[in-house]
């Protein structure tokens, strides 16, 4: 389908409450492990989502309205939750998210972009040239992404303890789709 | 980790809310479209979640427990669902979801399994001896299965949207490791 900002609207507002509903009060066995050395462990990825939306999203739908493609997005640093979530509980991680996403999203209403300005285009520092409406179909796909992976890291943790059962869950085939600085 | 019965409930008791977190309202154009010939929409893999807990999990429990080996267990038939989606609405499938799977894990509770329990085996029809240990590890990463398949449908509708996004994004790059019936 094309792009459809009401559409990438109702995907983006629900994550939060999605996320609450599958980690709050699940046991840390499961939300406090990674895949291994250089991975996120769940408690993670719920604060690079965080990260994402104060630095990347709405900045730089921001710079493209104001700079169009005469100054490039800062590039997006994929380690730059650590901070953000040091020592945080996943409870705590989980208020925030909903928070900063509310925040965003009430600002990103608050623009009311017209369909030309989805067409309006910005500079990625790697990926040159994108419009306006890519970066925000991409803030919806980001957030599936990591509901993608968080599923993926989750059934890590059962690895054994399924037994034969790993040839059949599709989850458990994940390579992990590592993917460079977005 | 090793397998850890109320870990295992903890993950099954909050899949249906955090899928109606997810689903409940999205739009259609997210909803009600596949992957392509032969692959499911998200209102069939809630309706596969639906059939797996009637037909699957705690049926192959209950036969664990009372025909050990000596039975092996129906074969399960990955489009069972089809039946019971036909003209079924996101909000049908998702009461129906969470109602089904409330009476599982009563019956599962009023089991009261012990460790030894754990360690019986029963017989599959192609992977051979399991204990039911592995069952209710297997039925929890199952959920996990189709939490990732339900994230990998909804951003393929995205994948022309986000442009030249689509390959920083690891849930675009993921093959969907399908997977004989179980």
């Amino acid at each position: 389908m094309s792009h459809d900002l009401d559409t990438t609207i109702a995907l983006l507002e629900r994550t939060p409450a999605a996320l609450d509903a599958l980690l709050r009060g699940l046991p840390e066995a499961w939300t406090h492990h990674n895949e291994g050395d250089g991975t996120f462990t769940v408690v993670d990825v719920v604060g690079h989502l965080i990260y994402a939306d104060k630095v990347d999203w709405m900045p730089r739908a921001r710079m493209i309205l104001e700079h169009g493609e005469s100054r490039a997005f800062e590039p997006f640093d994929r380690w730059g939750h650590v901070d953000e979530c040091r020592g945080k509980t996943m409870p705590q991680v989980l208020d925030e998210f909903a928070s900063v996403r509310a925040q965003s999203l009430a600002a990103l209403r608050a623009l009311d972009l017209q369909p030309a300005q989805l067409e309006l285009r910005g500079r990625h520092p790697s990926l040159g040239s994108v419009t306006l409406s890519e970066l925000l179909a991409t803030w919806a796909a980001h957030d599936l992404t990591h509901l993608h992976q968080i599923s993926r890291i989750l059934a890590h943790q059962y690895r054994a303890a399924v037994g034969p059962w790993s040839a059949y869950l599709g989850v458990l085939q994940c390579a992990g789709h590592s993917a460079p600085p977005k």
